[in-house]
């Protein structure tokens, strides 16, 4: 297990990380090895400022990923976290599904990156007419172990096509989304970050924890 | 839980399943839910034959499946099968391996089954010129839950073709091996069985336990 970040907690919090409630805030620790997806994910849930009663900590453990459908396999992360610290975390898992493959690569994309890249990705759909691929994002929110998992689904549509923009974030360079004219890896981060998978499953998590 | 064959062990062995050595045989479960892998494994190791130390039962559980390389997939698969029995346990997972797609499928290639079919197996590879694909198995062998995993794999080359054949059995129809000029789904059982990827696997395996 290791840190990801400087302060294990947000700024404005101590670093007491025994219990999770501290100065009334509730600590909530994402698991993520991911620093921007952390940043992401304390912005949108504005955990930064001073009136919300959330505080994100993350924590950078191996988790299991199984094969499956999407829903199973962010389940089985979360369950498997929840083994390994009883409190309040989040958990999260990205799919890129191809509607012409019936959803696959989905959650196995990150072999596929690693193994044939971007103009792999493309390849694989030359035989098919139907271009159109859909990014899925899994938020799960579990209170202790005991306790129901809670699930928040961001769904962004879009097209893929050949790369186009920053290469630095995976798959952003292939993935047009639908109605704009320019990959997640020409938009500036503000424009994309506003309309992502990320962002809408991250949306349903904050209206449930009552974060206004 | 549930056995997949109507007497849990080999024929020529009683039923008592209590312990692992009976009649001077060790019993060795093999964790599956395919009655016919269970056969070919019972044919090739020779178990219903009198001279050998060794009898096959099966058991049908489900062990979780995770992302990775093949060789990752069969450890996870078999320690999570020897935290459920403690004795010699079996366990076998099947990748086809796609070379111009970096072996993926893979491990996958049972969800791509599912999903996209034979015809959309052969699509996948209309970009790419390189047809040529493996099929591999690797077999792990564990005598407990405390000594060490033992694997044997077999692979079998072969090209990706447009299904020929007996449909029935998986990707039979679409591989056509090195060599031969009928795909797995035309050739005959008996020579299929005697050069497919999962024969070679068991031979090791027999070669391990000094089956002769």
């Amino acid at each position: 297990m290791k840190d990801i970040t400087d302060n294990n907690t947000d700024n404005n919090t101590d670093n007491n990380t025994d219990n999770n409630i501290n100065n009334n805030k509730t600590f909530i620790t994402f698991i993520t090895g991911n620093r921007n997806k952390l940043e992401e994910v304390r912005s949108i849930l504005k955990t930064n400022q001073e009136n919300t009663h959330y505080s994100i900590k993350s924590l950078d453990i191996d988790l299991p990923e199984v094969q499956g459908e999407p829903e199973y396999v962010i389940q089985e992360k979360c369950k498997s976290a929840s083994l390994q610290l009883n409190g309040p975390i989040i958990v999260e898992d990205t799919s890129l599904c191809f509607n012409a493959l019936g959803g696959l690569p989905g959650p196995y994309i990150k072999w596929f990156m690693k193994k044939i890249g971007l103009d792999g990705l493309n390849k694989l759909l030359l035989g098919y007419e139907d271009k159109t691929i859909e990014a899925k994002c899994i938020f799960a929110y579990q209170e202790n172990r005991d306790s129901q998992i809670h699930y928040f689904t961001g769904i962004t549509k879009g097209t893929l096509v050949e790369p186009r923009g920053n290469m630095n974030f995976g798959w952003d360079p292939v993935f047009l989304p639908e109605g704009y004219n320019k990959t997640y890896g020409e938009m500036a981060n503000e424009t994309k970050n506003s309309i992502s998978h990320r962002f809408k499953a991250l949306q349903l998590l904050k209206e449930f924890l009552n974060i206004e």
